[in-house]
């Protein structure tokens, strides 16, 4: 088997059948030719260009359809990408075939604000230890997603509002330089969505939202089956909405951001809060143990009918879940997913969430309008950044990423 | 001059062909090879039958670029194209050439509620008045917008709060069959919003909000050039973003939507309680002269610096900024364009809107976000009605309407 595969796709029907075989799995030509409605010799030709890329393979005769039996052809077995998705708190590497299947996997506690530097060297360690558990040497591209706004087309962060050093760092070049192959960066959320989309719960959806309530909040926007990132590339950066004219002061600087009072961070901070007045027996205890409070403790309380706890949920949830109605308005989307580390504190968040926007929406968007918790959990972000970079790989057409 | 023309474009090239002409006006025939990134011989087959069916013609040679003289192609001279733009309490009704220049227009008071059969009598009537003025016998298609959600599949309105008498009434189909040619419905808010699109101030730009305040509120989604009309259709549905848990009582029946604060009839609510609570002498004037007090009063009580219209604009437009902030953060816009009657309160509206929309996004979004008036008043209704029906007869594509 190779592991270091040089080869893109060289046109738009390449591409085409490279994404087909990448969603559908092994197909034969003349499944190929039907699907892509082009000739069979047409079909015939692109898998020879692919297959001496490195790209396709052929996998032996297809199963009889009556007359000349059809050829299967399936991705290049070699294909290895790796995946990169870092949260505020934690990171998940990955590395997956070129069907974005997971073959390993690591996730890694971190602290964002250490910066770039720091953040990006144990990424890397991480990714070079689950690419020499699968035997890869050098993949053929890597998928970045980082917990705040990206400049896509030059692959850099910017003007992070918590993520203090990393404005302007060169996280796709570095990440490209250090594993030898092409990089994409992209927000967490943006890479979270696309995830779901591949994998998850969105997969038969075109246009749906993905919402992550981690330490912040976002919102990736997914229409016609492609990322929507906005024309300056904040779009969904719906944490910083302002939910209330006085409320506690954002990370970002501002006040009455709804992160400022859903987001987990917040949610830690009214916990601590609340345990310190003597409101919650457990929360307290588990402060005096641990000497801080995270939203993963409320989730322990709620789980003991904690009444405090409920109510932070309930206060989280029903904020989130006033800006969710506003977008459902807005936007009549097939689907909202609810993901990220706060999801821990499960179906409490989410009953609170859907009855504020099933409640204040129009029922004409609201009919046929699932809101989901998300499957994937921490794989989401592996599979999404891998399936990011594997749309550059696939698709020779700039701009197209997914 | 024929005036009657069967014909409709046979394939996605004659569209792409008649598209160009619509949009840049008359090519020569190695201009559109160009442009279109097809050879001459294509484009010399494609027009020839584009003549044919009646919708383009041939337009004389070209000036030289050295070497064989090119000929120019334009749209057919007799296409003709309807626009009905029905508001709530006002409509226009017109007719366009091929490249939707408006050639007569009528502006008509109407009242939503007198049901369909009243208000599209009033419309068909003058539309047929400007097709004799331009002496049209039948026209080649014809666009309509309607102030409520519309299923636009079926060409018919859906469920509209202030429109008794609509829900479910084959709009398109009553309108195709009178003027014997094929006809598309849309929401009012939509046919204004590609209007913009073609010949407005958003000609030059991908992704934009249209916000009418009229009577009403709703909002144009175009991205990447095409409308969007969410998974249920009623995407942009805006006027009943619930912006207070308490408030007026809506059209709709739900309490706190932004329509009852912020639309044409909220501010003629509020200006009428102004002028009996002898807050205003100038509206009081007005109400006991007109027994009834309407948004275009409280903008003549605005041009005589009456400090209640003041501070009723400003509340308006505080309301509409709060919700455009929150959709800036969420969709990254290019641009804002606010339209609609109650547009006639100007620049006081705007200047409210974009303090309050400026001043609560993230600066990111809105650094290089203009907030405009639209430029082209009721016509914009009467040009993108014109436009939604010119898609359908010039692009063969199924759902690919404007």
């Amino acid at each position: 088997m190779r592991h270091s595969l040089a080869g893109r796709a060289e046109s738009p029907m390449q591409a085409r059948l490279l994404a087909r075989l990448r969603d559908d799995g092994p197909l034969s030509k003349a499944q190929l030719a039907d699907r892509l409605q082009v000739s069979r010799t047409t079909v015939a030709a692109e898998v020879g260009r692919l297959v001496e890329l490195g790209l396709a393979q052929e996998a032996g005769p297809a199963a009889s359809r009556g007359g000349r039996r059809s050829t299967m052809v399936d991705l290049a077995e070699g294909i290895r990408f790796v995946g990169i998705s870092i949260g505020a708190t934690g990171m998940s590497v990955g590395v997956t075939d070129g069907r974005l299947t997971v073959l390993a996997t690591r996730h890694l506690s971190c602290d964002i604000r250490q910066g770039p530097e720091v953040v990006l060297g144990a990424a890397l360690e991480g990714v070079r230890s689950v690419l020499a558990e699968v035997g890869v040497e050098r993949p053929m591209g890597a998928g970045i997603g980082v917990p705040g706004p990206v400049d896509f087309d030059r692959g850099i962060s910017v003007t992070p509002p918590i993520m203090p050093g990393w404005d302007g760092y060169p996280v796709r070049d570095a990440v490209s330089r250090e594993l030898g192959c092409p990089a994409l960066l992209d927000n967490d959320v943006n890479v979270l969505a696309i995830g779901e989309q591949h994998a998850g719960v969105a997969r038969s959806v075109r246009d749906f939202l993905f919402v992550k309530i981690g330490t912040g909040i976002g919102c990736g926007i997914v229409i016609d089956g492609q990322l929507y990132r906005g024309v300056d590339g904040c779009a969904g950066d719906i944490g910083h909405i302002r939910v209330d004219d006085f409320g506690p002061t954002c990370a970002c600087g501002n006040t009455g951001c709804l992160e400022a009072f859903s987001g987990g961070a917040a949610v830690a901070r009214d916990a601590t809060a609340a345990a310190r007045a003597g409101r919650s027996t457990f929360l307290a205890e588990r402060l005096a143990e641990n000497g801080v409070l995270t939203a993963a403790d409320v989730g322990l309380a709620l789980q003991r009918g904690d009444t405090e706890a409920v109510q932070l949920i309930r206060e989280s949830g029903r904020r989130v879940g006033e800006v969710l109605a506003t977008l459902v308005s807005f936007f009549n989307p097939g689907m909202i997913v609810i993901g990220g580390g706060v999801t821990g504190l499960g179906h409490a968040l989410l009953a609170e969430i859907r009855g504020v926007t099933y409640g204040r929406s129009l029922p004409l968007a609201t009919g046929s309008l699932p809101i989901v918790l998300s499957e994937l959990g921490a794989e989401g972000g592996v599979i999404g950044a891998a399936r990011l970079i594997s749309g550059s790989v696939y698709a020779p057409l700039a701009g197209r990423a997914n």
